[in-house]
C-alpha cells in the first residue's frame, strides 16, 4: 500500500540481509514508523508486544525471525529452539505456527551452512505468497461484494455499507490484507462503499489502525464503538460484515478478535451477511470443534486499564480508566460457530464454513 | 449508600429549599464531588452533560428543576416552558417525561403562590418513592437470584456471575439503583456473587461508575471490554445478565444503553437468562413496538474520539483515540426485542416481558 505517495509492506529484510524492518504497529495512528529488528529475540518481543500482530503478519514476521536465529547460529539445536520460543509468543492465530513448520522443514533438511541464506529466502517467499493470497482474496470478496449489490438494488446515492471488527488489513498481512482485500478493490472499482470501523477495545485497532488505514487510502468510514453495530444492523444501517480470522477450523468455526461473536449473531439475527476472509494458512485442518480446540490468549489486563491516544496537545499518552483497585480480564480471542457464518472468502473462491474442505480439494 | 462511611444520595434539595446538590458523576471514579445546582438552565446542562445520568435519577433531577424554575418564576408560562426545556434535554428514557408531565399536572392546578413549596415537596415525594422503588426491585430480584442458585446447584467455592452493562446502580437512580439492587441485596444476603462489568464505551459508565460503585461497597467484580461477555457466556462464565432500562415497552422491549442488544443475542444463544431491572416509571405504556417508537439519541462523536482517565502521575485527562480525519458515529442506546429477554424485574414482581400490563393491572 502507499503510504504519503510511497509503496509500503509492514515488513521487509534489509538488502544486506542482516536484519528485517517492521512498521511499529503500536505507534499508530498518530505515528507512522519503522524500525529494526536484529535478533530473533527482537522479533518475538515485537510479536508478543505486539508491534506487529494480525494472523498473516505474525507468521511472516516469525519466519523472518528464523531467518535471524539463522544469522547467528545455524545448529539444529538453533533452529528447533527458534521455533519453539516464536511459535510461544502467541497462542491463537495458527499461521504462526504454520510458518514455523514450514521454516523448519524446509530448513532441517539443509546442511547448516546453507540454511542462513535458505531462511531468508523462505521467509520471502512467505511474505510474496501471502500478498498474492491476498490479491486473490481481494478478487474473489470484490466479485461477492458485486453480487450482493446487483441483488440489494443500492440506488447510486446510497453507499454499500460494510462492517468490520479489528483489523485485517494490509497492516495485519505483508500486503493488502484479508478482511479489508475486497473493501480496496471494491472501491478502487468505484463501487461507494462506506465502513463502519468497530473501534475493537481493549487495544483499539478498529479506531488505529483500520481507521486510519481506509483514511490514507481514501475509503469512507466511520467509527463506531463496539456496542453499536447490533443496533445499526438492526436499523438497516448495514449490508454486509467482514472480518479477518486468526484461525478457522477445517469446520468453519471462525476465531477471530474478541467481539466478533457479537457481531456475527447481530447479523445472524438481522439476515445480514456474514463473511470471514481468510488465506488458507489460517485454517486449521486439524480441528473441528473451535469452542473446545481453539486456544485464547489472555492478555494483561493493563490494556483494559489503559487506554492509548494523544493529549489535546498532540502528545502521546495513556489513561487509566479503571477505579482504583477494580480488576480487569482481557480474553484477546472469540470464537463464531460456523452456524452463524454466511461464507468463507478464501484464495480460492468464496464457500459456505462447511465446505471449506471440498474447496481446498477441489 | 454509604460513601466514606456516609450515607448518600445521588440528589438532595439543600434544608433551605433554594438549589439542588447532585454529585458530579463525569468525575468519577476519579473524584467524588457534590455540585450546587441553583437554576433550570443549570439541571438542564447538568442532564445534557451527564452529571446527572440513568433514567431514574433524569427523572428525579427534572422534578428538582421544575423546582428551581417555580423559585423564580410561579406562572404557567413559567411551569410549562420549563417543562418543555427539560423534556428536550435527552431524548430516550421516559422517566424524564413521566416526572415532567407529573410536575406539570401536579403543579398546573395550584394557584401560583403555592406552586414552589409544592413543587420541592413533589419532587422529594418523587425521590422517596424511586428509593422505595428500588428496595422492592431489590428484593424480588434477590428471590430470583436466590432460585437461580437453587437450580443451578452451585457449590460454595463457585461464586454466581452476574454480567451487567452500562450502570444501573445506585448512582443512576436516587439510591440503591435498579439492575444493580439486587446484587447488592444479594451480596449483603451472604451471596458470594461476582460482577463482569462491561465498561461501556464510549462513556464507560460500567468502568468509571458500575466498577466504582462495587467497589465502594465491597462487592467482588471485574471490569472486562463490551466485546468479551459473549465468550465468557459460551465457556459458562456468566450465570445471569441483569441490566436497567431507560424505557421499556408496554410489549416488553428493553431500550437501554448501546451494547445490551448484543448481549441479550449472547444471552439467548447461550441459554442464560436475561433480565431487564425496570421501575414502573421506566415503562412507556403507550408504544408497543420499541424498535421503531423510541426515539435513541445520538449523542457527540467526541465521546467515542475522546477517552477520559488519569494520567500515570494521577491528574485527569483525555485522550483522542481517532485517527486525524476519520469521523465517528455514536447512537446512545440500542432496543432488545421482547423475545431476548427473559423476565422483567418490577416492583411488583418478576414477570415475562409480554406479562408486564398483566402485572400492573392486577
Amino acid at each position: 500500500m502507499k503510504i504519503n505517495g510511497q509503496q509500503h509492506r509492514t515488513i521487509w529484510p534489509d538488502p544486506r540481509l542482516k536484519f528485517v524492518h517492521i512498521i511499529d504497529q503500536t505507534l499508530l495512528p498518530h505515528r507512522f514508523e519503522s524500525v529494526q529488528i536484529h535478533s530473533v529475540e527482537a522479533m518475538e518481543l515485537a510479536i508478543k508486544t505486539m508491534q506487529v500482530r494480525g494472523a498473516p503478519l505474525i507468521g511472516a514476521a516469525a519466519a523472518y525471525g528464523v531467518a535471524l536465529a539463522m544469522l547467528y547460529d545455524d545448529s539444529d539445536a538453533s533452529l528447533i529452539a527458534a521455533c519453539k520460543d516464536l511459535l510461544a509468543t502467541r497462542p491463537t492465530a495458527v499461521n504462526l505456527q504454520w510458518a514455523l513448520q514450514r521454516m523448519q522443514t524446509h530448513l532441517i533438511a539443509i546442511e547448516p551452512k546453507w540454511r542462513n541464506i535458505n531462511a531468508w529466502k523462505e521467509a520471502a517467499i512467505i511474505c510474496d505468497e501471502d500478498v498474492k493470497l491476498n490479491q486473490d482474496i481481494a478478487q474473489h470478496g470484490l466479485k461477492l461484494i458485486q453480487d450482493l449489490l446487483a441483488q440489494q438494488s443500492h440506488t447510486p446515492s446510497q453507499p454499500f455499507n460494510i462492517l468490520t471488527h479489528c483489523n485485517a488489513g494490509w497492516l495485519a498481512a505483508v500486503d493488502w490484507g484479508t478482511a479489508l482485500a475486497p473493501i480496496y478493490a471494491a472501491h478502487d472499482a468505484g463501487i461507494a462503499v462506506h465502513v463502519w470501523v468497530d473501534e475493537t477495545r481493549p487495544r483499539n485497532q478498529g479506531a488505529s489502525l483500520t481507521a486510519w488505514e481506509l483514511g490514507q487510502h481514501g475509503v469512507p468510514h466511520t467509527v463506531i464503538s463496539d456496542n453499536a453495530g447490533g443496533h445499526l444492523m438492526q436499523h438497516g444501517q448495514v449490508d454486509m460484515v467482514i472480518v479477518g480470522a486468526d484461525r478457522v477450523t477445517a469446520t468453519g468455526d471462525v476465531c477471530n478478535k474478541i467481539g466478533t461473536y457479537l457481531k456475527a449473531l447481530a447479523a445472524f439475527d438481522n439476515g445480514i451477511p456474514f463473511y470471514a476472509a481468510v488465506p488458507s494458512p489460517t485454517i486449521d485442518w486439524n480441528i473441528s470443534n473451535g469452542l473446545q480446540q481453539i486456544p485464547i490468549e489472555q492478555r494483561s489486563a493493563d490494556e483494559v486499564a489503559w487506554v492509548q491516544g494523544r493529549l489535546k496537545n498532540g502528545e502521546a499518552a495513556q489513561v487509566n480508566v479503571l477505579p482504583e483497585g477494580s480488576p480487569a480480564a482481557n480474553p484477546a480471542f472469540d470464537v463464531t460457530p460456523a452456524r452463524l457464518v454466511t461464507g468463507i472468502i478464501t484464495e480460492r473462491g468464496v464457500c459456505q464454513p462447511d465446505k471449506l474442505a471440498s474447496l481446498f480439494q477441489s
